[in-house]
């Protein structure tokens, strides 16, 4: 069989349902896609335009980020560690800071770090999403793209809820992109109303799209509805607002009764471990999730909440968490941390068939990593290795269907000097309005 | 004035008493000490041999990590997430496969990791202390190496407590070394009994030194001692075991009460965020030892319990862990966070006057960082940057004592080829073993 590149000599990471590991294996890839899957004894069996050797590293599957807000880079380590950060820092401080021009050179930065950390697919929730979606298809990273909705005046949209016709206007533009799927993001509860959460659910379910948003993360919003309707969650249901295209960052106040309605409504959870943690929130009862069939990935949440965007991050604080949430050791194997930092974050963004694993079939997305390294070797268990040990300097090489996003020289699609420059400057210029909106909230 | 170096340009981050930074700023070293530190605009009152310009690079003192297990890097991704691991793999594994030689070659290795990440000055537990003493030599490491004592026979010593007479040897050889604090290291209340604990106080204390050992770490341990004395606390309390000399590490069954007799007696924590919860223990109260005023010190823990070895990933982890105890996103802000990596761990050693901290007078124990890559910049507070956003990558060069042990060429003092090969000869020799154990206690 012939295809266009094979990467060969690796230690191959499948993720797939038998959990394969080829050792020593390879890829070999033609077009956007993975052709085969297989030990090196197989390798022979394909003819290759160009094959890459990757010398004993490990080849796996890229990370979903199934949560971030990547453009809030411009306001990374502002107003840390202060209660009630949202409605007395964050929503003035994107009120007065938050223009086209800052999303297009923070969403461009902030993806840096994460392809150079390994991730090849991020779920985004902001404003101006089409600056992002351009930045997606620089840096070329898939993406899931959620226009933010409001009920108040939001940066890129003056009326009430005006994210929904912004939204629809990006969707347009760029619906059936092979990197980019766009979609609305509803920001949460206390922010859209019910009845803008059934239109936001009408509209793309009759596109097919997923919608994003906040659920069960603060107290007040706990408080709130567990005393109209026992939960956040019953609230929803109650309003018919659980949906299996309904993507729920956080979902950190559910009680057992929740987490059965949870699956049973098909929506899926993007848990945000290392940003609920900073948030001083309860733990997400992820594992008790993924039991009871709920699609489930990982993700940093934006670079003021998280703040580092690498996936190393929260592949192995997940399965910290759950173990100190059962107080047991064995809750939530490495094995499971790995998946739902791969392809269970596909699986919640409705892109379980397109990439997460390495299957034929599937889109080349995948990552090449040095796992000789001193901070992994020696490996013993793949899993626990990638899970517990490894760190973004570890991520080699990047391949978004099957196209070289970054490598050992640095992104192929972004000017990084240049990237740093802008950065700086919407630094020097954001600096006074962050200084001053922090004096007014300690 | 004069000095020998003078590290310029810098934003200088000094953990001193009054969180002075200067950025720019420098720092003056003379011999293997810390002469001055002060603005740039106080720059030229110093006549210097050699200068380095920081580029306006973060300078902070280097981490201390106070409580980890170096040689076990041999066994890194081993056993895991597997209940009574200690008891059930480890003890046979380290019985059938620790020798001199593995710990000569993997204490080596895991320096690498952990003093290019930034670590000038770590806290060891573990067998053949005195092989871990020559690779930090070689690593020009500071530390405090506590040869351990068990009750029953160790890799060192065939006799039950024979680790005390083989630490009394190495104490012998090594007391008075510039950077090595020799000492014993009891390994917990469940493996010394109360004889040989009061035996190892009265030669630490007499020596001056301090004495390591595992505390309220373990459930059956907490069962035992809660049962019979109320608390493992108590326990030790009671039997007159616990001074000013005694670093507890873990310490995670503590009660209110507790939280007053630890900070009554004098001893200090090494608190193990990573590793507890990879352990599914409950959540050490470690900010309320601190504001009970316990000198608390970071740590990674050993290689199969963190398992990474840069502080890194225990500095952001402390404060998030704490604000999920307290559910109060203001509990140790970021500022604590860096302080107990850094000055807090030192404390914790008994090396409060030695590093931890810029000051003059102190050995010149610092990091230069790039805080302007993608993942940390930009900053608008350095203490958030450190804690919750700096990676390993993002250390530039480690000095300890003035000296540089680790630039962007690597290791100065540790020929890293070669390490590596002898860990992966390490690794073979082990995996056949390690699998065999698996297989038995899974």
């Amino acid at each position: 069989m012939t295809c266009d590149l094979v990467v060969e000599n690796a230690a191959v990471l499948t993720l797939d349902a038998e959990w394969r590991v080829h050792e020593p294996g390879f890829v070999a890839v033609r077009g956007d896609a993975i052709a085969g899957v297989g030990p090196m004894a197989e390798r022979d069996d394909w003819e290759a335009a160009s094959a890459v050797d990757a010398g004993g590293r490990l080849l796996m599957p890229g990370f979903v980020n199934a949560h971030t807000h990547v453009a809030m880079a411009a306001f990374r380590s502002a107003g840390e560690d202060m209660r009630d950060r949202l409605g007395r820092y964050l929503f003035p401080l994107e009120k007065r800071l938050v223009t086209r021009e800052l999303v297009r050179a923070a969403s461009r930065y902030c993806l840096v770090e994460m392809a150079s950390s390994g991730t090849t697919t991020f779920a985004d929730m902001y404003y101006f999403e089409d600056e992002v979606a351009k930045s997606a298809k620089e840096a070329g990273l898939r993406c899931v793209l959620g226009e933010t909705v409001v009920d108040f005046p939001a940066p890129d949209a003056p009326e009430p809820y005006g994210g929904i016709a912004y939204g629809l206007r990006f969707i347009g533009e760029w619906l059936g992109d092979e990197l980019v799927t766009p979609c609305l993001a509803p920001h949460a509860t206390y922010t859209v109303g019910p009845d803008r959460l059934r239109e936001i659910r009408r509209v793309s379910e009759g596109k097919g799209l997923p919608a994003l948003m906040h659920i069960a993360e603060t107290a007040p919003e706990n408080a709130r509805f567990r005393a109209s309707h026992g939960s956040v969650i019953r609230y929803l249901r109650s309003e018919g607002l659980l949906y299996p295209g309904l993507v729920g960052a956080h979902m950190v106040y559910l009680d057992d009764d929740d987490i059965g309605i949870v699956a049973e409504s098909g929506m899926s959870v993007a848990h945000c471990p290392a940003s609920n943690a900073k948030s001083g929130r309860p733990i997400c009862p992820a594992g008790a999730l993924s039991e009871a069939g709920v699609r489930l990935g990982l993700a940093t949440d934006g670079p003021i909440s998280g703040n580092g965007m690498d996936m190393q991050g929260v592949v192995g604080l997940f399965p910290k968490m759950q173990k100190v949430l059962a107080l047991d050791r064995e809750a939530v194997p490495a094995r499971d941390a790995v998946r739902a930092a791969t392809l269970g974050g596909a699986e919640a963004l409705g892109l379980g068939s397109v990439t997460g694993s390495l299957e034929p079939g599937k889109k080349a997305d995948m990552i090449l990593v040095d796992a000789d390294a001193f901070n992994m070797a020696p490996v013993y268990d793949w899993y626990a290795a990638v899970a517990y040990a490894m760190r973004p300097h570890n991520v080699d090489t990047v391949f978004v269907g099957g196209r070289v996003v970054k490598d050992g020289a640095g992104m192929r699609g972004v000017d990084e000097a240049a990237a740093k420059a802008d950065m700086r400057a919407i630094a020097a210029s954001c600096s006074g309005v962050i200084a001053e909106l922090e004096r007014g909230t300690r």
